[in-house]
């Protein structure tokens, strides 16, 4: 395998760019899949897809990491940071799958209210990647972050109390909450990649 | 940001007493809440103020970590240890909330046993922590903080062995199951902490 | 306690295997206990002291990192090694205990699978453990645990649609999805063991 001697490799911030733009693109379709009652087989489909495209990015950072002398940051946090990238997508992916497979109809509005979140993390999440080559302004996104994510606990609980208002049987209550897991693990899932961010950033400090 | 300079940080110590003290208070008005019915809401608001309280703990550990030159372990396991901490406070919080929103009456006595664990295991921490100081007789805390989570653990069981007896409706040990998870989560948050203790000790050694 | 001064400690090898080979008894034990209803207790038993051997073992891993200087890896990989190990084993326990907990009768096909996936898991595992020695050979394994983890995934899935299908009501769904989750973690830990395996190997490379 060919070394790379390049001091500093360039070519994760590149693939982590990379990877939170699929999430981007995923929590989108899969707004659309929480929406449309109809194009579900389609969007999941989709999801499969980008999980596909996902799992490719993962495994080009664990590559570049086999080849690489000197890296921008600890192995064990580049391992990290596409570890959890690649959880998100998983988590999203399961979601859609999971509602098909449970065979959900319309879904409770907390659940588009949940994925509404999920797109604004990816996003926030997609403009700080780049930033990791200089580690500047990288607070504001952890912090954002953190804020999403405190804000899909409450939203995750007022659905739970949903849930077990008595407006469901017991057996819809096991489906649905099936997927609000899932969601709420990709919202936990994208708190631990800005934990990582924040760890890298306390050490480079 | 001003630099401290002292070789060892010493403020660390300090913070994890804290954090550990909190959770010897809000694990005994969780077993408050649990035994007294009519309390709760009171109990559970009293719940959420002792959570900012932890979180402004953690967070000083995180801002104490970013002005130190030098820490007096890896900083891994300063983080991992706070983020532990910041868990078992949140899963007692999270267990009072879902009492509160699944709406439930009177609970198993199993609760209550597990509750008294983890205000044990809170104590035991918290006569651990200014011990980190010296690094010694730290082995009995974590023997101890494993021997309590083994029974949390063989008591969980009873309490699922109790929910599935037919005793109760499949809605009603969904409900229970919320808050036992999150007691069971408590007891391997604080099982984490003894974790990394142990593992600090293992490489000062 | 005394030191050894082996730069290269060799006993972890022999700990690490001696864990694996106890998960081929166990994830065998399972295969018998999941199919053969009137042996239950029995075979619950047995698991039971199978966990004990195992934990032995994972303690032993734990006091050789206490005794040794130089060790052949990361301390913290060998920690992770040793405790995701003990986890698989734990999942196995539990998931027979929690059939005899909740007095669960004939289990479904999927269930029987799932735990043939568990079987081959240990056995490609325990071939692989003598190979850290030199490192040779293991991609073969890690890739092969990952194609496991992948399949006991869809089957998970499958075995999800199953319950939810109508077939089952609402209690028995729960009761058989706590099995289901226990041998669903078991996979993923197996695949946490090839993870940390694969990242000692990136950093020897």
């Amino acid at each position: 395998m060919p070394f790379s001697l390049t001091p500093k490799d360039n070519a994760f911030y590149g693939l982590f760019t990379a990877s939170a733009q699929n999430l981007v693109e995923a929590t989108t379709v899969l707004g659309e899949f929480i929406h449309d009652n109809r194009r579900r087989t389609e969007l999941a489909d989709r999801l499969r897809e980008l999980e596909h495209v996902g799992d490719q990015s993962t495994h080009a950072v664990f590559r570049q990491l086999n080849s690489s002398f000197v890296t921008p940051f600890d192995r064990e946090d580049i391992y990290s940071l596409a570890s959890h990238l690649d959880d998100v997508m998983d988590f999203v992916e399961a979601a859609a799958d999971l509602v098909v497979l449970t065979r959900l109809g319309t879904l409770p509005p907390e659940m588009s209210q949940q994925t509404a979140l999920l797109q604004r993390a990816a996003e926030t999440t997609a403009e700080a990647m780049p930033r990791l080559r200089t580690m500047r302004d990288l607070p504001d996104y952890w912090i954002e972050v953190n804020r999403i994510e405190n804000e899909a606990d409450k939203l995750y609980r007022r659905l739970l109390s949903r849930l077990y208002s008595g407006e469901f049987e017991a057996l819809e209550v096991l489906r649905l909450k099936e997927v609000a897991d899932q969601l709420e693990e990709a919202a936990d899932a994208f708190e631990k990649v800005a934990n990582v961010v924040e760890s890298i950033a306390v050490k480079e400090s």
